[in-house]
């Protein structure tokens, strides 16, 4: 992710300095800054939280609104640090990580015209993703890659199964709409298609639930339903990671075998020893 | 679906013209075409929504039927020039999307009579199942049939299931009234089957939930059993699944088998090597 | 499961007309017969179903008494019968659809002493699972095996899951007895059993539900755990259900390999044309 | 887990005896000990259960406390007698069974002090845990390994998934905290978050659930993302309890590399070829 904008910039000592210790964790004093940054990213989320309870913000208000002061600030002047001491600024700022970084800052200052945006803050906590490059936990690392790229790899399909769902619910909601309509929580086709959802993905909250003995029947039908279609998402999702698993990027010079297991050293169809 | 009565007539000028708008999408009008006959399914459902809730219905009444009207009688007209361009008119009337075609146009004029029906309109929905076709995207229509296989193939395993399944609710639920019988919720059997699957498919609206120590004793013990079960249908469909995945651009020379998996180096059909 | 005491008798004419009738069904009186039994069960289910309808009881009781007497004669009949043609008459009454077909009559006179007893009748749907064989549904009949088979083979995985979960959810629930303690639902330690019960599996009927903010946190892991927790019978059959689809029992002669598909008719390892 | 402590120690007759007697079910003497052990630790689970409950505490306390006596004092004998004819006692006491056997009478001695410590004696419940050793049931305890092992394998998967899982409850709740803002059950954030895992994790009590409109609408996209990110653990678990089942029985000869897919005729660490 960081990969373009990783080369160590030629030009002044302090720039080097500084980019050592904000985008590498391999110095003291770059783990350090690295804690740092991840406990005033718990810390903000925190007072996020507890600024919403009025009886906490009563009692606490001015230490929260100094303590947003500060880390808003420092996250600010991270912020312009980063920019300054990277080679390709541009690849910074739009990068996954760099557009989160921006993120996390303009709520804070729109929220002197617009209050309301002040909970947007809560979008720090995407910043976290970074925990695992901070404590070098590669293998950590590599399969939280493994597990996103099996979602993108199935995401078409999971696209159309969606699809499917929302048309399957609408249809499903309006035919409830016509079993119950009018009774409480079948009021309109829109709240029976939220009845459906709530229904189909086995949520089932209660707040509307079948009343007629047809109603109910109609539900046990959908519920039937539902329990054999909460199937194809697990599906497509295991086949796809059970194949991420074995064959990344192995093959078999001998005899072309792909199903090459990570620690293999031994090609199991050939018998040939693998590079 | 829509292969056999793809042939470009060859009878009139007319006709051939209007078949590739209406047909087809690889002319800038029939693009056009296309983006309006979704736009006007969409506005359509829209409307059968909104037409539900009483407020909205009161104040835009007129507004809704007119442009109902518009949107049938659109309907009405693609439906008899699909018909006429058409050269195996059978064919496309009794295809899958002929099908939909044509229901989605019965319910506007049923409801005349029996005003009820009007809400089947929400079929039209099911109109937008062409939408891969529309834009082209072969990979989401090859991903679509792909599921649809899966699912087809598990079918037969999904049926014993749903059997299995519903004779375990309607014993689980008399057992059920026996043990809360006359306690609300469990007045009579079907509202204890009802409870019953509810509970299984792990819904849990809590509208109908076990009163009496022994009767949540009870309901611990079927939702332990419902919780293994749901694995059932999950791993039917994954085994399936995962087998349809491999095999998909793999094929024999010499016989055309189409089944091959990732590590076979021979044809097991006709034991040819595998290129 | 009828193999054993399938074997045609060769004593007398009438048995082997009555054999033919009640166990095959080649014959039209066989497939008469069958279907006539078919309808009386569900009949008979549907009876029971609506004989707990207060309503329906009131109205119709001599009608469903009456009807109760003449489908439990009739099973009795057949259930002598079905002993009396038979050759090897112990089989029959101790394999599973012997049992069954006991199980089916045995509530019905035990009513006259203790009425409670004649919603038990309800067991006689099971004996729909005959339905299979009835129609001549082989392939049907093949895919439950396999069901069944699966579930048989993962049935000890799925045991030791059960008591880990169970053991889970005792302790779980009596955590939160000490955090909630009193409140409503969580009153006794067997009650946060059954809360615990009702999360872990996802069901959440909303009976019972945390109220203090502490209580609400330590749900909230629950929750999360019983998440990642559902994965575990999935996967277990899922493996299972695999692996039984495709080695069953065949094996390449000449290099050994096990892993041959359903329609293989070649090795896909060695080429070798299978038997 | 006891492999280490399990010699027989050399030095006196008596713990020779003993030993056999506490550690070893191959003999009569040593089977009755486990029975006895494994009652008194369903007695002990249930005796605390029923303290819960008002009602049987009242009738029952002095039983209670007596029983409770009597099988504490046991289990403390027997803790200790476990530690006097062991030869590595080190081994033992943290052992995962030495550290079991020890919290289960801590919260015995501790109740003298602080009486809610108590109901932590549920935690004697996870002695049962040995209840497969006891009945030499060796096929239940592999498997049982290999579902710990399992999960073992895909703990790091799972945790990532935890950890973007809270993110985006955190997220979603805060959203939904803007949407509802103040109405029943959104009041704060970390009270809207609660809603958002119920939701997410398809539990949803209905204690909390969406009022207006714009939040129905809200908490179906959230729901239908739930239904999809299901199958993600789900997905992980299926793939390496698959991997794992393979290669349980076979081995290689030459490197003893017991990670041997079924369908390998090497070994894929010595490229040994396979019996």
């Amino acid at each position: 992710m960081e990969k373009e904008h990783n080369l160590v910039p030629e030009d002044k000592l302090w720039k080097r300095f500084l980019y050592r210790i904000i985008y590498r964790s391999d110095t003291k004093l770059g783990q350090l800054f690295d804690i740092i940054l991840l406990s005033l990213i718990l810390l903000s989320t925190f007072i996020i939280m507890m600024e919403s309870v009025p009886k906490l913000d009563k009692r606490f208000h001015l230490t929260f609104v100094v303590l947003e002061w500060i880390i808003s600030l420092f996250f600010t002047v991270e912020y312009m640090m980063r920019i300054a001491v990277v080679r390709n600024k541009k690849n910074y700022i739009f990068s996954f990580f760099g557009v989160i970084d921006f993120l996390a800052l303009v709520p804070f200052y729109l929220s002197f015209f617009f209050p309301v945006t002040k909970y947007f803050l809560i979008f720090r906590m995407l910043r976290m993703l970074r925990i695992f490059r901070i404590f070098n936990l590669l293998d950590f690392m590599n399969d939280g890659y493994l597990i996103v790229r099996a979602l993108k790899n199935s995401s078409r399909k999971i696209y159309i199964f969606l699809l499917f769902l929302i048309i399957f619910s609408v249809i499903v909601g309006s035919l409830m709409f016509m079993v119950e309509g009018g009774r409480p929580g079948f009021e309109t086709i829109p709240q029976s298609i939220y009845w459906a959802v709530v229904t189909v993905t086995t949520v089932g909250y209660g707040d509307v639930s079948p009343i007629t003995p047809m109603g109910k029947f109609f539900a046990v039908i959908l519920m039937l339903a539902g329990y054999s279609i909460i199937a194809v998402p697990t599906g497509i999702v295991t086949a796809e990671m059970r194949n991420k698993r074995q064959n990344l990027e192995k093959i078999c010079e001998q005899c072309g075998n792909e199903d090459i297991d990570d620690d293999a050293r031994y090609c199991k169809q050939c018998g040939k020893k693998l590079a």
